[in-house]
């Protein structure tokens, strides 16, 4: 059997094990798959059973990431590695993640069905904790293996629980003392690329009528998960030149993002601006007080280090100016990073090039999120991604991948790895 | 003794009744004085009984507010009525309202001591529940008592309680099925003139160094307490063509509002807009995801009915615009109403003129906030005010009224009270 068609023939394998796994996630509206929490366990127990009925190896590292292993002719060759994370937002959907664990394990079936050894080991990794939603920490699980998390990450706490990673990753069997220590469970020499196919969480190819997308890059970003503006809470009657509103000094700092994000638009450099958390204090807010205190998060990401060098310093003219104009204060707390991800040009080629011959139509994209992936590419793992259309949008319930997309995404992998990778007789 | 040094010999039961106050409103920080709770029944209870020390007679209507009364020389002729609320904001300040009705009896006791009669009744009023945050219902004292209550006032519930003002009167003493049927206490024309004395709500007296200033008007408004934005929870990494983000719609809503406020400044048309709450929802949001809803109020206020019109058009077409440009829905809940206050020119006159008269130097000045007397003045009664000097604004634990201020406020009154109502001999 040919490999397209032995992937054709997961499809039915495929569409159960993501019904499993929305089963095992439901929490109405959505799916949650906490990560390091009921959710993600539920999650890796399903997976790791399809796995056990394909026959492959089954570890885990110190970060409790899942390893899925199909031998390959030479075990000391660098091994490829397809994989994505298991958790979810709250309330979240099914393919956020799961689509690239899935993927990878129809890659391993439809090769084992097709009768094809690769020259190396086959990795399927189910990640943990990617959705920084609930630690504020990016990349927990792949920067984890890699030994890469930054300090402290231990030490943060799960915003609902309030319990830090180091408990959480402890529960789940993981081993938080040899992180704490920095110890690497992959060794970025010994992997010959990293693989992830992920849902888009953008209607881009929804809105150019094609299954597939092939990335040309991961955004870096910077954030502020818990900023705050210090004004001065006052009477409703207050006259204008009296006040010191933060919620108003909140409103003049999303315009001036959101006009800053316009102009790149404009000129063409991609990027995006997220405010996720906006608020005035439930606790004091009401409707006849001038709001004293206000707080946000914010999330500014490109492709470029040197466009996020540029942002960087526009966001702090931008508040300064706000403070000076507003007499309020900005106190920005905590600030994380993530570097670009850059894709490897040759895995990038052999993707468009693979797909083009299968007559999959394909188009060019930066990703519009953040992605595990990024994390090996920081370590010099050569890395490609592939994305597959979605028609609402991601971390929400109404997440729409349809299958033939997925199995077009799949096939477009399992090429790959088959031209890569396949041993070679004689 | 003289009428200007019998007010003075009220200095220190004055200063004792506002200890006595903030002792029994004491919720740290600040004094709360929950209308229709126990805050505000231990302040009428204090009250009370100060009045029951110089002799008042003691009365309640169906809205449970109170009214102390010096007997004049016409039991038949129109009264004069010296009010104010003893209700405070959630850990608000002590003399926000209490110092108008402290300032009332202080007359009562200065007219007593100096034996000056009055032709008519003075009546000192407490009024319940003036802070329209606790019911998002304005006025609801002074409108119970003149039989001016909206339709549906009794059944809106206290925002912290949850339970109904018909049930919170009713345990106060008061009678919600008499009002529910427009029953009222006070007839407009029996009334002769509606005094206020109240603090500054507002540095503007601090900012021009006088003691007291003598009301121009008070503010109608419009008013939204429970207002929101639709558009659609979305992933970090949208790009912005496809967003339909509500907190930035509530950014340029909110910014677009300052910038109205700014021009009506330049062309001195005193106005005022506070978006007290202005967020997103702590339930969904977060770092990594698109705000799909937002919340905010609104109250706008002008000294002017056409001015008021005009801004509400103006709110029209700022929220027409945005829906437009951002994909997004306003959905404004109830709107709530409250006419200018007028105040009448001949009592203003003779404030003015006698606070001249005593040199006790008065600023004009039009009320930053909304008062029990907008409700008298509504109904047609001859109304003026007079405010305090206050450093640190109002609705605040940092209230700041001295009490020389104060005794040059009540001196005012008390003249006033004297120069338009002493009965004449023979």
């Amino acid at each position: 059997m040919d490999i397209v068609a032995a992937v054709a023939a997961e499809r039915a394998s495929a569409t159960e094990l993501f019904d499993k796994l929305r089963h095992d996630g439901l929490d109405d509206p959505g799916v949650t798959r906490d990560p390091y929490g009921a959710g993600e366990q539920r999650g890796h127990a399903t997976v790791t059973a399809a796995a056990e009925r394909l026959g492959l190896r089954i570890g885990h590292d110190d970060a409790a990431n899942l390893y899925m292993t199909l031998p390959g002719c030479d075990p000391a060759a660098p091994q490829v590695i397809v994989g994505s994370h298991l958790d979810s937002v709250p309330h979240g959907g099914n393919f956020d993640g799961a689509a690239g664990v899935v993927a990878g394990l129809v890659a391993a079936a439809a090769l084992q069905r097709a009768g094809i050894r690769l020259d190396r080991d086959l990795t399927v990794m189910g990640i943990r904790a990617e959705e920084s939603i609930w630690f504020q920490v990016s990349y927990i699980g792949s920067r984890g293996a890699l030994g890469t998390l930054p300090d402290g990450a231990l030490d943060v706490r799960r915003i609902d629980t309030g319990r830090t990673l180091a408990e959480h990753i402890a529960e789940c069997g993981g081993n938080p003392e040899a992180l704490q220590a920095g110890k690497r469970h992959l060794d970025p020499a010994r992997i010959a690329a990293y693989l992830e196919l992920h849902i888009e969480q953008a209607p881009s190819l929804v809105e150019a009528g094609k299954p597939v997308a092939i990335c040309t890059g991961i955004p870096g970003n910077f954030r502020y998960a818990d900023a705050r503006i210090e004004g001065s809470h006052d009477h409703v009657g207050l006259p204008r030149r009296f006040r010191r509103d933060a919620a108003v000094a909140g409103a003049e700092f999303a315009m001036a993002m959101d006009r800053l994000w316009e102009e790149y638009d404009a000129r063409g450099i991609p990027m995006a601006c997220t405010i996720g958390r906006f608020h005035t204090d439930p606790a004091a807010h009401g409707l006849t007080i001038v709001p004293g205190a206000f707080h946000f998060s914010l999330d500014v990401r490109a492709y470029d280090e040197a466009v996020l060098a540029e942002l960087d310093q526009k966001v702090d003219a931008i508040i300064a100016g706000i403070e000076q104009r507003r007499g309020v204060r900005f106190h920005r707390g905590p600030k994380a990073r993530a570097a670009v991800g850059v894709v490897d040009p040759a895995i990038r080629a052999e993707l468009v090039g693979g797909a083009a011959a299968l007559g999959i139509p394909t188009l060019d994209l930066g990703s519009p999120a953040s992605h595990d992936a990024a994390a090996f590419a920081a370590v010099g793992v050569p890395m490609g991604m592939i994305f597959v259309r979605n028609a609402n949008g991601s971390h929400n319930p109404r997440e729409a991948m349809e299958i033939d997309d997925f199995m077009a995404g799949a096939t477009v992998l399992t090429r790959y790895l088959v031209d890569t990778f396949a041993a070679r007789l004689g």
